[in-house]
């Protein structure tokens, strides 16, 4: 990493503090550096940021909208496949890393390049999705992650020297205040951590948020919406008073972010395990992942089968740590989405529900495929289910309770149950 | 079950038309019945219940409160144990099923009894966990179930024929108008099925819901509270503004109940699988055991090591479907239990909620055994954390990635990345 | 079970005397059979059984060569997934149960029949393979199960009075004598159970094997086999030491049979877990398919990803309970297949061994797709493996430790190592 | 670990060449040692390598026999828990690592030292498992790892090196021949690796096996022994033949060694998966552990109950890999030991096995807790089986199989099996 040549590098760049004063040391270590800037769906200027990383010197920008393979190829599949993290983050930041990795390592092949460079932290997750995603799709290409620097480290150690370095280089910088926390924005969802958030007795400042309404400021109405699935993957979203449709993922999402949002839906404030070994504190806001999380669980309940959910929900776990831990490109991963895939097949239907205080209440739902349904009802009558068979099936299944208690009685141990049957 | 010989029955006994007519239909083929009432927490009139069954013939009535074990042997350890059927169901009705069964077997030996009935009817869950609970408990003894008995399913095809048999043998019962559903209620939980709810496509009516507040009618300010666990268990719940403090399990988690109905909280709509195999619509309101379910999660987040979160979160699902099929008192479910009760031994703490519009949100939490603290923190000072160090984690870690790549690389593998190294 | 009008029956017929017996009473009762025998492989004179069955009065008669079938769809895929029930068990049975039954739904289907009838009995596990692969396959088909029809039971309470039926029935049966245990041979294995093998404390007698030769009567020499691999799935088999080659999928197997059994290999003596909730007393014999299990877990040593394995391996007892308990044909199958078949992709390559004195024992191995091997060694040295990396992996893995032995000592756990640190 | 101050050592101390060279460039910094010597069970001459180590210039030697609790509290536990690691390898090494370490420690505490060494190389698994150990047992324990020193490194670049070093300095070392590959020796197993094994294409030299003979060599009839075990842990083993009965737990698992080894059991050659990311071929020799492997698994088959059983199993990969990477001492190590012991409870009785050509075959086991004997048998008369029960056990299994072969017909499923039924 302490390499004294010349390379053609390319750099994550935000367009922020940080990855600007990194473009400058690169820079000035003699490196030809790429700017490239990944959409996925974070409010910016994105005209503003690639002027700025060329005035800094970047010899080339690429502005990178990522947002429908963001959706598609990952937003999505995590969804259907009942990815959370520890029971409730939805793992908002940590799908976006891939799509941005890829799409670095695939214009680092097209410029040539010799390595690529990232903004990220040594205590954080970023940094292993980043790196894993370069090792995993290009072997052989160095990383350069200054964060990890010890030079670079001591050289910069808060952020007033990155704002002295930035003045004295006349690096264009946006003149944002110091905030309290930091923060991670893209299609999926807003994160919030670091600051006044290290302390987990204090609660979130509810100024932060800005993808969801407070519980307070919400509507006093209901949005009733309807969610149609094909393969565990929304196909349409239809508002059921307008009847406005959208079928584009971008469009049905970003719908569904804003209108979840607006109802108040989507937030988490947990303590979390990072990869690291470490734990953090974390506060998310996920308005349209979280109506969607709860509409293809509640098709889940009528279109499949319950030994493929048991054994889905034995893998979500996996699946969510992969993602978490940036496993996304892996042989493992491949493995449990083979699986998903197959499980998905008969996902499909239409969920009715309800946006409202914080909460997407399913109303109804209804599927060609259901497993629930007139035809399967009149197959008790055509023999299908008999009281009597519960009679064997429970004796046969009682089997090993009723040995297990006769043996703790022949042994005399004390978690036998008294007996007057000797 | 087709027994003639006259046999001492103790009869679980709700006081409804069903049991009642059982009890009855007991009698007239010569058996001696002793009505068994279990007071789990729902609303009732225990002394008329006892009268009743009295004048329609038991021989002796037994009306049992088992609210506390209820809430100490059963509630707390589920939902420590993180409960939940296929994501969203919290057991209330399947935790509910092992005491009452277990105080009937007691009472069927203290009676020297013969047999024990009860009134669940041969498509339901209900059937299946007092029957393996009885199974367990006291493998020899004889079940009585009325209705998979072809001959009680003949007579009685419909709630007219019991109303009928119950008119004719003067059996005094309830005047209870007929409800377009069944419902069952104890101290965790009111539940809804069949009916007009049949049809997944129809929302639950506002009206039937007891337990919980529409989202329409809470209150427009939080109720602030602090729960205090002890082994994941809560040992006190202090409302933050008025002072008050609840520390006997029953009391404090009746008062969870009743401001968590206020708000809203707990109610759920879902289409789930039975363990006979069936699809079946469900809806629950479970205020208090959901505003546990969140708080001790939240304490998990700072209290809990990380592995032993994965294979406890492992097990869960195992866990919550012994619990729903009916396999509390099993060999399994002991072998589960003392990992879970392993895992406990550290979630000490406080979490402060807001109880608000359906939620019950964590506004802070702090533990004297947190993973996430001050010293910790100064650990990393010590040596503990050294950016450097993640460095080497990422790079092993990556191996595998990278083999794998150049693996597939080398057999031209359709999924390899393309690359301009060879 | 017990319906009375005529109908056309395809009866599962092996030629012994049960379902000669059965054949004939359900001729008794007015049906038309159909005799359907399935050669998976068990050594009989299907010319002779065919003759019977006509004569005995089936209406037709289907002599069914499953063997390929049954060695490429089901004895393959089984082994490649790490099939083996409670440790020890390689379901030969439960594998060519499906295979059967499905060939038999398909004629069932062919003839228009009514019904389809087994011989399988009611405690074992080949009833429950049998009913489920129908139900799965055509869901609406009659099931005729003679040995759990309490007529049927009470008719024939044991073999003399199958053997009186015969007699004055004119059956023509073969002149078997009265084995001491019972048996079920096919092209993977032969086991043994009930009779004599009934008490757990006495060992089988050795006469009784016949694929495998007793450890004291094997060659002295090794055979020299290698076994080539295409997605884990056999494809070649190289004796190397006479040069002969077979890449037929039946005549492979059976040379693994045949010169596995030679050496002894093979041979299981356990007690099992019957889905029925029994546990049961079996012997095994499973020559080549013990073969290739070893062969085949070898070469995934150098060919899978480590966590491709740890995922299929947490998945291989669910497949083998599916396979064990008759759910080869079920969507939670389907589920597993789809994921192993993709963890299959790459387990290609070469396993030489050694048969001798019950042991196949893997003397080398390669594969193109080997993620063991010079080129991966030689990333090292393109900066893969620094010895330095192992520190700061070791150090990130510790943390989560280091900080439990903290909190023990804090919180004063008894499982607090004594410490200076205070 | 550069640190210049002079400091008390702990270290590691084989008495080999690599640590007589690492205690000598300890003293040169400065520091004072302590040589650490663990006796494990392999064969060596404490007497001379304590002499050694003293001339070597360590200011106090340790010589601890740590036999005795690395059977009963890590090699007893480790195989009644199933722990098997990638389907072969019974962890031998791995089991040692946790008792040798937890004494270093512990002598580190008594004598106020500052830091541990051990001699353990950064490629592999005992790096971690030494250093992981040390964090759980002493977390601000300074750790010191030559092999891992860059300094070091470059000094010792090869075995050349160290014995130069070893001449210069006068450092007594045994004068042993340059080996072909690396070995570890304990009373479990032996162990080889690297040199010659490095390729997986080629077998193992039969001259360096020390435990097991050949099995050519071996006799030509089988040891008949007897084990008793109480809670799944050995407490007598008995030769049937002589009546020698042993039951201290050294001498009875020395024994098992002995009669293994005579008769060639317990070998396994296998690539496996290092917790560094890195595959490494492994040969080992495991006769004892291999023959109570073998008998352990043999009385769960009667005394441990299904689902117990199917749980175990499914977290003894994890038990086995917590092992394998070091995680001995953990709280998620904790957490599946309180359940293992739950489910080791009623392991108890008799197995008997014959020693035999590389093989330890059951022939015959008997359990007072057995779940399979007379009485249960007899609860089948109590109506505890019926074949009628059957009949409904398997239709109620059958429900979801119909219901989804139903839906892929009606949505037009490839994968719907023809049918006559529309």
């Amino acid at each position: 990493m302490a390499s004294e040549t010349k390379k053609k590098v390319v750099l994550a760049y935000s367009g922020g503090l940080d990855t600007a004063c990194i473009l400058k040391t690169l820079l000035q270590k003699g490196h030809e550096v790429i700017a490239y800037v990944a959409d996925v769906g974070q409010q910016e200027d994105w005209d503003d940021i690639a002027r700025r990383a060329r005035e800094t010197g970047a010899s080339k920008v690429y502005v990178e909208d990522l947002k429908e393979e963001f959706v598609r190829e990952f937003i999505f599949p995590a969804i259907a496949g009942n990815a959370i993290y520890e029971n409730r983050y939805l793992l908002g930041t940590a799908l976006a890393r891939p799509p941005i990795a890829r799409r670095q390592v695939e214009i680092a092949t097209r410029e040539g390049a010799d390595a690529v460079a990232h903004g990220a932290t040594g205590k954080g997750n970023d940094q292993v999705r980043f790196e894993l995603a370069y090792a995993a799709l290009r072997p052989r290409l160095e990383v350069i992650a200054p964060w990890k620097d010890p030079e670079f480290l001591a050289r910069f150690q808060g952020r007033p020297d990155l704002l002295a370095f930035a003045k004295e280089n006349r690096i264009p910088v946006e003149a944002t205040a110091d905030k309290p926390y930091s923060s991670d924005e893209n299609l999926m969802h807003r994160s919030w951590e670091a600051g006044l958030l290290e302390d987990p007795a204090v609660p979130p400042r509810e100024e932060m948020f800005t993808l969801t309404r407070s519980l307070e400021d919400t509507p006093d109405t209901p949005t009733r919406i309807e969610i149609e699935f094909r393969d565990a993957v929304p196909v349409a979203v239809r508002n059921l008073e307008d009847g406005l449709e959208l079928t584009d993922p971008v469009d049905l999402f970003q719908y569904l972010n804003d209108e979840g949002g607006r109802h108040g839906i989507g937030r988490v404030d947990m303590v979390e395990n990072r990869y690291v070994g470490i734990k953090s504190r974390g506060v998310y806001e996920t308005p349209g992942g979280t109506v969607l999380h709860h509409a293809v669980r509640d098709l889940e309940g009528i279109a499949m089968d319950r030994e493929v959910l048991r054994l889905r929900d034995m893998l979500s776990p996996n699946f969510s740590e992969l993602i978490y831990n940036g496993f996304w490109f892996s042989p493992e991963m491949d493995f449990i989405q083979a699986a998903f895939r197959q499980s998905e097949k008969l996902i499909d239907g239409r969920v009715r529900l309800d946006l409202f205080r914080g909460h997407a209440i399913p109303r109804g739902r209804d599927s060609h495929s259901s497993l629930y349904d007139q035809e399967l009802s009149s197959m008790d009558v055509a023999g299908g289910y008999d009281q009597k068979d519960a009679d064997g099936f429970i004796r046969i299944n009682a089997l090993r309770l009723r040995a297990h208690q006769l043996i703790l009685r022949r042994t005399g141990d004390p978690a036998a149950t008294e007996s007057p049957e000797g």
